[in-house]
């Protein structure tokens, strides 16, 4: 198993916390989006994912990409441990928290998109930076709203063990962290963030030490 | 079941087929994203989903919010016919290209986004254009070249049947048209496209029907 990751990619990030978690032995092949005008558009990397976006998970040669479509994969043929409840609607409630991150936060705010922004708006440093505040704290203030009516025994996002939702939340608050995005007003995100980031599948994910 | 539905919003599109194919009974409750400034922004709307878009599901005076969480729901919950193929490998092809419209097209491309850009960066109707061009142009580049490495034998994004991709493919196609978007490079999708809307389900899912 070969994951073409991103170190910084919070969508990266959440497979390889999955990955960690369930104890699965993978192969890391680095895709810097930077470096080389950026070798996810390289020929090579065009063929194991057309949309030139990491990551991407290969098995015997054939890929899947789309971080959620990956880990609902692993999740399938690793189910140990669940990450996701067996309750079909509680299922969509943990579904429900990783999509507004998964869409309606991280596509916004991700380096092609800000990139973007400076060609076509030729937007500065602090417009971006304005930009990328203004769908954290729409997704953030979401976020808290919904997990403040959820009933969970320990700080996970949901009951008392990491989903998928937690995967999610994660990068997207270390990447909140990187671009000095105030996080005062999100008491339960922060407890969450800090008692995963205590576990070591976590710690193992994290873009510092890969 | 109650369905908070807008009939532009082609997040609100996918559900509806979904419960079409799946002949499931539900109430319709319209929630207008630009008349009265936005009922989505309403108290009575924030109570049901704190992220104030479309669309919810309702049961039993109970909400899950986003598209594909909903949709796995009613898969889960009502499962003939399956929107996902069994086979754990078909499953994350078939979810991963639903995601690259879910994720990587729509989001960068609804009415708040586009607001935004106008607020922000001042952006003229032809900038908005333009921006909406380009990210559906990468979206369905990257679809239509996945999708020819994807056996089919019948004219569906996967397999011989409806799957989540349709649900997704054919709101976002339908969005093309309506911003003059040319789809003139896309043989697989606009073919996939004209055999979906020749089904009932979706004929009756289309906003015009509404």
């Amino acid at each position: 198993m070969r994951l073409y990751d991103y170190f910084r990619s919070t969508a990266c990030y959440r497979v390889r916390i999955a990955l960690n978690l369930k104890n699965i032995p993978y192969e890391q092949v680095n895709i810097h989006l930077v470096n080389h005008g950026g070798e996810q558009h390289s020929a090579e990397y065009k063929a194991v994912n057309p949309q030139e976006l990491v990551p991407s998970l290969e098995i015997n040669g054939q890929a899947i990409s789309q971080s959620l479509a990956i880990i609902d994969y692993l999740d399938e043929t690793y189910p140990k441990p669940a990450l996701l409840p067996q309750n079909p609607w509680d299922k969509a409630t943990v579904r429900s928290l990783a999509l507004i991150v998964a869409c309606d936060m991280h596509p916004l705010n991700n380096l092609r998109v800000l990139n973007r922004l400076k060609e076509q708006f030729q937007a500065s440093e602090t417009q971006v930076t304005e930009w990328y505040h203004h769908w954290l704290k729409a997704g953030f203030d979401a976020l808290e709203a919904k997990l403040s009516h959820i009933k969970r025994s320990q700080p996970f996002c949901f009951g008392d063990t990491v989903t998928l939702a937690d995967l999610c939340l994660i990068p997207q608050v270390y990447n909140a962290h990187r671009f000095h995005f105030a996080m005062d007003n999100y008491p339960l995100i922060n407890e969450i963030n800090a008692h995963c980031l205590a576990l070591e599948p976590f710690q193992k994910a994290v873009p510092e030490v890969q």
